[in-house]
């Protein structure tokens, strides 16, 4: 049963062996600084790949690719993998430790984008690449994931947006879905190009501009710059980082179908539009908000940057919106939870669990004062039923129970109320900044305790997997 | 329709009225401070309660009492009473707004015990007096309302708790169980003698014994002086609250049940023993806490007070337990929400809920990964379907949206991140103090702005009704 899984992790390995080589070679030409770190890194990617590709060829003519199979390949995918990427880190001339070396990969893969390191501005480019291409790589496989795996693992509701194919039954997946992933990967590629054309329009450099595309096509947010996005103080910047995180967070799928013939793809997608007009009310009501104030110039470009950055999941910061008050603090906090649109880059609880919840609470209202009242109701257009809301709402409950459990665990590290609630909220839906001085938009998370940042670690992955593919490996009964 | 709803708060109301006559003449002999406010709050509340008896006098005969009524009086208790109660209040010598006299009403009679009053210890005690037995008839109200109301509404899972003999039908609510309102309130008196006696014997005055047995019971947590149980320094009078927090907060069908002829009611009932253990268990754990402290003498005492308090949701407080460090703050946040038994006086999500969300979520797992297992799950003795499971999850989620929106709303009053977030969680779960220096154990609710004092108003009503009581009301079809 689990040779495929393997298999399949030992062909990621291999690819990110083989990365590393690249990187090796870039390395020693240009900065001539770590290039040792990522050779090591590559020969032992690649041992550990080849060995798992070798020990389980024979899986390759396997047929059967079942839901067990699917839980195990994709808990490696984002357990393994990580470890071996964070191999650069730890070898590095930056004399990391394994809790931050992996912290900073984890935070890099789920496109969180909290940071341990300082200094950017002063690094290895090399590394600084490292970082943006964890993201970007992190970003597409969890638009596959959202589109090809979780609707057949049917996690938290994802079973609505199966493909209309019927390319999979109950409990197999047959298909192999090759065109699709390559459609998904070649238009994530065009997107990114387009965003690193327009930063470098808009005055990057070619590194900044590169760099900066690939984390914000998987709102992820790493930057190379301590400051984030306001190392550029840029108002065409900004508004380029607006429109691509934007575009991140937008079901890809939608995307694909825009470019096949159906035009009105995007408005008849059920989480698109609601989504747009989200960012843009909310925008518009803190522009207003921000403009009363005594340093409100340029409110809505400012407010609208951070207010999609963080809506998106990706975690720009321009500058510390801590400032702005009391109510952007909590409208900041509040935004945390909202994320993109399924089959996105982007985290947290995501547009249609929000509109779900209000379709099966009106519903429930309406049941509870007239019990004899027929409802049909369809999202999307699938039809309803208890099953998905079982899913979406048990979704929702243990999402607040992880991230309630995850705040009282940090704050027994000894982190205050806002730091440990906020770093809680951030890792687990994947955004990156946190409140409060220490993990707030113009700190950073190095000076956590180490207890801290395994915490935030699990959390992290917890969130990017959807609470669930993760879970059902601690269920006793997965295992006979 | 509305007829019946309508005629039973007419004698509520007359009710209110003659304990405002006694309060009036007590007040007149005793303290000769408020008599005249009393004494206007029972004419106006005699007038408007005496004149719905007289025109809803023909309801008294109507057979049927269906769902929408049992909504309508629901609502009404719980907004028009508190109305009438605040009266005394406002009349009072104390000058407070209509906006403070409310919310110090409804604080009390949802047992939430956030107070705006200072200066307890010099109070004139017949308003202290009225403090506390508002909280006592909330703390009846919602036993009632649990175990008679809920489950015929079948609100947030309640109807997990009707009772066994079937003198309901789907929607009407034909019997008129006096026998069993004679019984909750016979015990409920009891045990508040008990409680008194119990302080009295502690070391507290007469006085002070009635009132803080009031509150007790009803784990309301209004004290008679600023410093809460703090003023009395004394652990027999701690351990006492504790017995008697705890009594208030387990299932009073289990005492009813205990008393004729299953003495094992206890021990069957789902609830009571995993609530037992799960307070005795954090308390453990929290003393070892604090006990490794510099100021850690009297460790149990000091730690099982507090939670205790918090998780029964009384709200009594016998020092600030926010300078024990992070880890406690983190620890009585989360413990905010846990709440005691259904079917008690205690508010928040309640032990039931957590129980039914591991079920729903263990089966959810296990169909996750083995779509074919067949799963029967029980809880109490009832067969789990899935709306039980969709009204226990919508429950959840509306409730941590409900606490996410007000946190929101309330920073936006301008209050700091910690108080308002602390601030929604203590009045949706009928808590009482918050985390902070401005409403935390040590502080009150007074200089908070009043569209905070409003919207927390909101929160302690609707957590009192378990959401779904309220929010009904909200659905158009529901007047249709």
């Amino acid at each position: 049963m689990l040779s495929r899984p393997f298999l399949a992790l030992g062909f990621l390995l291999c690819g990110l062996s083989f990365v590393e080589l690249i990187f090796t070679a870039a390395d020693a030409t240009i900065s001539d600084e770590n290039w040792q770190g990522f050779l090591l890194a590559a020969v032992i990617s690649g041992l550990f790949g080849g060995g798992l590709v070798g020990a389980f060829w024979n899986a390759a003519s396997e047929k059967r690719f079942d839901l067990r199979s699917g839980f195990i390949l994709t808990a490696l995918c984002w357990t393994v993998f990580p470890l071996m990427a964070a191999l650069p880190f730890l070898f590095s001339n930056l004399g990391m430790s394994f809790t931050d070396a992996l912290f900073e990969t984890i935070s890099g893969i789920t496109t969180t984008g909290s940071t341990v390191l300082t200094g950017l501005d002063h690094l290895d480019p090399m590394l600084l690449l490292w970082r943006s291409v964890l993201q970007w790589i992190g970003g597409v496989g969890i638009i596959l994931m959202a589109i090809i795996m979780m609707p057949f693992l049917r996690i938290g509701g994802m079973q609505l947006f199966q493909l209309e194919s019927s390319t999979r039954s109950e409990t197999s997946l047959h298909a192999r879905p090759i065109a699709l992933i390559n459609s998904i990967a070649a238009l994530y590629l065009v997107l990114t190009l387009l965003c690193a054309g327009a930063y470098a329009m808009a005055g990057m450099s070619a590194f900044d501009a590169i760099n900066h595309a690939m984390t914000t096509l998987s709102t992820g947010g790493y930057s190379t710059h301590d400051a984030s996005l306001g190392h550029f103080d840029s108002a065409a910047i900004s508004w380029t980082a607006v429109l691509f995180m934007t575009a991140g967070a937008l079901p890809f799928m939608a995307y694909l179908k825009s470019f096949s013939g159906e035009p009105r793809a995007f408005l008849q997608d059920p989480q698109a539009l609601p989504f747009l007009g989200f960012l843009a009310v909310i925008s518009a009501a803190g522009a207003v908000m921000l403009a009363g104030m005594d340093d409100g110039g340029d409110a809505l470009t400012r407010v609208a940057l951070h207010v999609v950055s963080i809506v998106t999941t990706t975690g720009f910061a321009g500058e510390d919106y801590q400032l702005w008050g009391a109510g952007f603090i909590g409208l900041f906090f509040a935004l945390t939870f909202i994320g993109g649109c399924a089959g996105s880059t982007s985290g947290a609880i995501k547009v249609y669990r929000f509109q779900l919840l209000g379709i099966y609470a009106g519903a429930h209202l309406r049941r509870l004062h007239s019990p004899s009242i027929v409802q049909a109701n369809a999202y999307g257009g699938v039809k309803l039923d208890s099953e998905i809301g079982l899913s979406v709402l048990a979704f929702l409950a243990l999402f607040v129970g992880a991230f309630s459990v995850g705040g009282f665990a940090l704050s027994l590290t000894g982190l205050d109320f806002v730091t440990a609630m906020s770093a809680s909220a951030t890792a687990l839906c994947n955004v990156g900044p946190g409140l409060g001085e220490i993990i707030g938009p113009a700190g950073n998370f190095s000076s956590l305790p180490d207890m801290a940042k395994w915490i935030l670690t699990g959390l992290m992955l917890l969130g990017r997997l959807e609470l669930f593919a993760l879970l059902v490996l601690f269920d006793p009964y997965f295992w006979r």
